[in-house]
């Protein structure tokens, strides 16, 4: 990587070229600095992000933009950094609403025990709207802009993301038995080709399919529900080598491991989001590499649930697109903030290893910006601040005691930087948070929505 | 554990018997979720904790205490948690100022060609007076109460402490070679004692001893070291058993282990506060646990450096008492976030032993409060809300998405809360942070000093 003060030099002298002609804009994001992440990994010290429609129209050094374009609204970000939005790869946002019902039980009695009957007698349309309003403001707050997501009643978490201004990758869930929305597999079918229908085209919310995984679904399930996507051009979001048992019992049946079993069914693609690959060995991570699979680790998920350690530096080697993610926020985590998985990706891979090399501070921050989003699939359209792309980026504060002082401005991020230091954050060029105030969502409904609805879960389970 | 919900009502029937007479307190902390960390670990729904001088004379339901007492100031804690003060049980507050200097690199090259030069370069007493200026704004930020330091210029984090109204068990550093205050052992000594005689009786102060360590301490320095603190009946802080090749290093020259070394040596008892304890095997726990040595694990540090996994569920089973701590704030973690080391004790512990049941959120929660005083070696002192205990606690808010819905306390506590929720934070009685504001530290004075210093230092270390 360039040092980032000759970059800047570089820029600056580009200057008296561009001056030439003013344009017009809609808003411009002045002074503080700017973290691009691009491909150079740009950083300029008093720059500036020009935003037109959704879309940023310019980078760069702060004198130079401001004498090219001119907008009416002004947001000041001096002393404070400017960085694309983060991406959260992987959660399942309508589980809020169970938030904390049971921890520190093993994986298998909180699914069977807890969280499958609390689903079965909690989960509707109303319950998914409620969990997904909540999970929104708690993700903006997080700084995340984009989150993938992989539920029941996928088209009312669809519906409050848009509402609330968030780009969302929202998977409709495909299971081998009856799900809380659709019973059958003609109906999950059924139900997420409308889906993908109606949201075709959506500057938002790009509809996807969601097989749960090779061992909540048959051959047929995951031949379905991918043929379904692909002939939507829709993502295909799922699990993969997730548990040990997961990939054990697939070299049993299969002869194969997970992902050997996937790419055989043609499934592997670069419209595939996998989330977890902890049990990818070397042949796996060459076939993720090759069929441009993106993949989405959870630190925090997979230390909860003692599920395994991902081999996140090698798949970064061999070239796999890696993303993070919250994992939902029930039973696994327990919050949606995508800082901490920052920290901990970095944090986990070192004592992993036993080696303080094995993922530093600017390779954590690309996993939750650009790598985020090329195993989304979506670098085109977000990741960075390039002009072109979607205006998605946010503002963090550099004004509390945890933020200075400031040596290395991805080490701040990655270690030190919380998501209360998010203070204002923008999706496609709307403004979803200023100062730490939400604008697209009622969070305080939200959160007494919440609080009613543990009520009637905690009833529903006999809990105090 | 007893259901809390028996424990509340069994509270609730003392209630008549009490009401006889009104007694006069200072404060009253009225309404609210009252988590004591009792030995009952007893749950008042709708609480209240009554403070006189800087102690605690009351803890039970509110309505009963209301009756009791009478006091010219209340503060409202309905809708909130209020808990007993977090406990920081090791770190090295002035090294705020050296925050994200030099990341990513391993321990020995951090160092040596980073850390030893910038501390020869810039440590004096000014450093360490605003380097603990803002360690002091950021932990209160973060519910500590109390913190056990060791560093250099000890009277100066003293006096800061002191100003800020903070507890702290303050240690002054030895070490067999010029440190940056003290040249030589005599010095060393001399100053310590001064400074263990002007704080002796202070109620917040509490002076300690530091030996670095068993590879950078002599036998003579450690044994005059902690004469020294005996003498005057003060702690004695150390770090044991941090690092691989210390263990090695102790088996081949002393043909025993570093806590058997220790041992042998006399120095292990009952005012000894070892911080880390990662290379501890079961001779070692027997030990430390039959010495009454309080052990305090940093699980973010040692992820951070990759020094090894401590076994603190084994150190717990052996009756050992286990605190938490940040560590440095420089190189190893890199903030001063009590909570994200609950958070991370949890899930370290289980994902090193691929079992979810391998620590608990009670038992995460308890380190960070009753275990962490225990480990401190003053539980009688603080570390639940206790009647004739100081008046240490924090009241945190619910009113944010990652607190609701709200199944399980501890859970909450460990996994979904994060420092910003900490809205007051009382220590002694003295409320030093009221609704997110700080009373006794001028946060932001500290701030513009961090960030001056910042300058001086990179410009000492040829950095840009």
């Amino acid at each position: 990587m360039m040092p980032w003060r000759t970059l800047l030099l570089a820029c600056c002298c580009l200057a008296p070229v561009l001056r030439a002609q003013t344009q017009p804009a809609d808003l411009i994001i002045s002074g503080g600095t700017i973290v691009t992440m691009n491909a150079q990994r740009t950083i300029y010290l008093d720059g500036a992000v020009v935003v037109r429609g959704d879309q940023i129209a310019a980078v760069g050094p702060r004198a130079t933009l401001e004498h090219q374009y001119r907008a009416p609204q002004t947001i000041v970000a001096e002393g404070k950094l400017v960085l694309p939005g983060f991406i959260n790869g992987h959660t399942h946002v309508p589980m809020t609403l169970f938030r904390g019902l049971h921890d520190d039980v093993p994986l298998d009695e909180w699914l069977h025990k807890y969280i499958f009957p609390a689903e079965a007698k909690n989960v509707n349309q109303d319950f998914v709207r409620w969990g997904t309003r909540l999970a929104v403001a708690e993700q903006i707050r997080s700084g995340v802009t984009t989150f993938a997501d992989m539920y029941y009643f996928e088209d009312a978490v669809a519906e409050e993301t848009k509402a609330a201004g968030m780009r969302g990758v929202l998977g409709e869930t495909f299971l081998d038995f009856p799900a809380p929305d659709n019973k059958s597999n003609a109906e999950m079918l059924a139900y997420t080709e409308q889906f993908l229908k109606k949201w075709s085209g959506d500057p938002l919310i790009h509809a996807a399919a969601a097989p749960h995984s090779i061992y909540t679904c048959s051959k047929k399930t995951l031949e379905d529900a991918s043929g379904l996507a692909r002939k939507y051009h829709a993502p295909i979001l799922i699990h993969v080598a997730e548990m040990k048992k997961e990939r054990d019992d697939s070299e049993r049946q299969n002869n194969m491991s997970p992902v050997e079993y996937l790419d055989h069914l043609g499934i592997l693609a670069d419209d595939v989001v996998a989330a977890h690959c902890i049990f990818v060995d070397e042949p796996d991570r060459k076939i993720l590499a090759q069929r441009r699979v993106g993949c989405v680790h959870n630190p925090s998920s997979n230390m909860m649930l003692a599920s395994g350690v991902a081999p996140v530096p090698e798949m970064l080697e061999a070239g796999v697109a890696v993303g993070l993610g919250t994992d939902g926020p029930a039973g696994s985590n327990n919050d949606l903030d995508l800082m901490e998985e920052i920290d901990l990706a970095a944090k986990l891979a070192k004592i992993s290893r036993m080696n303080p090399l094995a993922l530093n501070a600017p390779a954590a921050v690309a996993m939750a910006t650009i790598e985020g989003a090329r195993a989304l699939h979506m670098d085109k359209e977000i990741g960075s601040l390039d002009s072109g792309k979607k205006a998605d980026l946010i503002l963090i504060s550099l004004d509390h005691p945890n933020a200075v002082p400031l040596y290395d401005i991805y080490a701040q991020l990655a270690y030190s930087l919380k998501a209360s230091d998010i203070e204002t954050v923008l999706i496609g060029g709307r403004v979803v948070m200023r100062g730490h105030k939400l604008l697209t969502v009622d969070e305080q409904q939200a959160i007494i929505k919440a609080r009613e609805y543990k009520n009637k879960i905690a009833a529903s389970m006999a809990m105090p």
